[in-house]
């Protein structure tokens, strides 16, 4: 039975150019990089090589990006990093109510330490208004945090003209974007976009699990969280996963361009949207403008987990919400205020540059047989 | 030209076993833990496999072991999250002058933020006594931080002894062993000798870089460092490395029994000693208490640095001090009291169960050239 895999927002299978390299660098060029002989050269050199590469993804010189063990530490460096840094200057911090949950929690833990915090709610076609970012900051705002794609439903914030608000406003305040479900997918500027971090995860772009990056503007100041012997310039202690980081850049570098996957994308939800249109009691969630590479629908009556397992049995493989939620009540549908029976039967289907046509109508084809099997309730 | 490796307290060469899950884990079964379908499903299993393979080493339950991404976020969680957990107890730490920078650089920031620090010096034998632990602990000690084998010059500390003392006398104080340098290579207990938090890292045994462990005993309650989606039961967000968890677990198995190791060890320091005896002006620094794969020697007048990169020339791989001190001087050799002459041309020599006593020949071969060929400043 041929493996569909649709879940490429919850991780993705390393290529297999990113594996080979972290095999090199496990077994045979296997150094310490702080090492200063020449094993340790050389895995430096292999550090920068992979700055290089994946700098290119986010749009950003090879010196202002950092490696992390993922995405959730890159998002939880940004927040803390830059909250506890400016906290002289205010506690006020500026978000949404759909943030991944790294950034919804570290937001929350810096609230139960005292900071002020407003949560933007996007209406319900997923938008939020640049204005209303800029007129939520006060003069003791120090972050705005805002995803550049949402991981449940899609939806897209228009990152560049919020940076351009927010400045005009606060131009004291630190602005990050968890771009985790963007990067490689979409194309990203960040230095040009004058943002101040920003953060990716190399396992949602067919590189391995445990290894993310914070693009970090020159000139911001960050406070680190993980003390040790002043790796990444100080930003990040702890031996550095050169594996992986290499892994991460030969990912980056063989992902196809972002104008070839977006025509992929969208010939895949376009039929996924026919087939969803032709089937009885399945509703499409996702706004229009959403990314073409995550899409949510429900079953309502059939619960998530389910239909999930239903799918899975003929190896299809789609998720509920988030990954990282492990099946509790999504709080982003329930943010967007849908209705209980949505929430409660969502399915997240999400594209990578592997999938094809037949996987759709394969998808389409199992989700028939559950939506005639299973019980409603 | 055959390359002798003998900076294994650096890193170590993965082991093929621990690479080849590392591969599978990365291109076959690639799957979120946190995905509720069979594919998350099986990469949980493997997660439990694996903190099954992994706690074997520490002497603990699989449940007391939580994954991170490496030693220095292991010792980073340890000190910070005992603290922060106990604050309201008091404020004062006990470690010592000879720790880890992950530790160290973690109980200084604790000092900045107002904690106080007691460091205990260990005497020229490498000797710190259990009863000066005790006597070092005040009513308001919430955390005691010690460990297990210095990865400079491998002294050890007799951390059971340590454990008894601090428990006579302060029973609510947590303690904590960074035993990254002996996982693997001594047999551990950290279940019967009653500790509560015990560091190890997978690259220093033949596992990847980019993966630690902590053991957490149960009923103590430390703060998670990093926030998300509650993976590793709330300890640690982000998503789980499975190809390095995994590749962990092979590697723990992978291991010779450590009596076997400690026979080679023993021979190798053995060799090496012998060798050294006949060269002039080499100085053994390690005391004879010393574990038998940590060995410092120096060579009075060559700088670390100039005998490493003739070494390596030769395709032979030592270290000066630390790795993750990249060039600095030596705190560890410092705190010991050792002249300058002694502390600047200081080189570690470290064993894995891979060396041979060829290695040890090879290293003084070239070792005697570069005494002959550099010249003494």
């Amino acid at each position: 039975m041929r493996l569909v895999y649709l879940d490429n927002a919850a991780t993705t299978q390393v290529c297999r150019a990113a594996a080979d390299k972290a095999l090199e660098m496990m077994t045979v060029n296997y150094g310490n990089p702080s090492s200063l002989h020449r094993m340790g050269a050389s895995a430096e050199q292999a550090m920068e090589t992979a700055r290089k590469q994946v700098s290119k993804l986010l749009g950003c010189s090879p010196e202002t990006l950092f490696f992390t063990s993922g995405g959730t530490e890159s998002n939880n460096l940004a927040v803390f990093g830059a909250a506890l840094a400016k906290q002289r200057a205010g506690r006020h911090i500026v978000t949404t109510a759909v943030e991944h949950s790294s950034v919804l929690e570290s937001v929350n833990e810096l609230e139960r330490q005292g900071c002020e915090v407003t949560r933007l709610v996007p209406d319900k076609n997923g938008v939020i208004e640049p204005e209303h970012v800029a007129e939520a900051c006060r003069s003791d705002t120090v972050l705005v945090s805002i995803m550049y794609v949402n991981n449940e439903i899609g939806i897209h914030f228009p990152i560049d003209r919020i940076v351009s608000s927010v400045r005009r406003v606060a131009s004291g305040t630190l602005i990050h974007c968890d771009a985790v479900q963007a990067a490689g997918k979409m194309p990203l500027s960040a230095e040009r976009i004058d943002i101040d971090l920003m953060s990716a995860s190399a396992h949602k772009l067919h590189g391995p699990k445990g290894c993310g990056a914070l693009y970090i503007k020159k000139g911001t100041r960050i406070l680190p969280r993980v003390f040790g012997g002043g790796h990444e310039r100080g930003i990040r202690a702890g031996t550095e996963p050169v594996p992986l980081v290499s892994a991460f850049g030969v990912a980056a570098e063989e992902l196809p361009p972002v104008e070839e996957q977006n025509r992929l994308y969208h010939s895949l939800r376009q039929r996924l949207h026919e087939g969803v249109e032709r089937l009885r009691g399945v509703v499409w969630i996702s706004p229009k403008a959403a990314v073409p590479y995550i899409v949510n629908i429900a079953a309502p009556g059939i619960k998530s987990e389910t239909m999930l397992h239903f799918l899975a049995q003929h190896d299809v493989y789609v998720s509920s919400g988030s990954a990282c939620s492990k099946g509790k009540k999504s709080h982003v549908l329930t943010a967007l205020g849908l209705p209980d029976s949505l929430v409660d039967s969502a399915l997240r289907v999400s594209f990578s540059h592997t999938n094809t046509v037949e996987d759709i109508d394969r998808f389409l084809e199992v989700l028939e047989q559950g939506l005639k099997v299973l019980v409603r309730r």
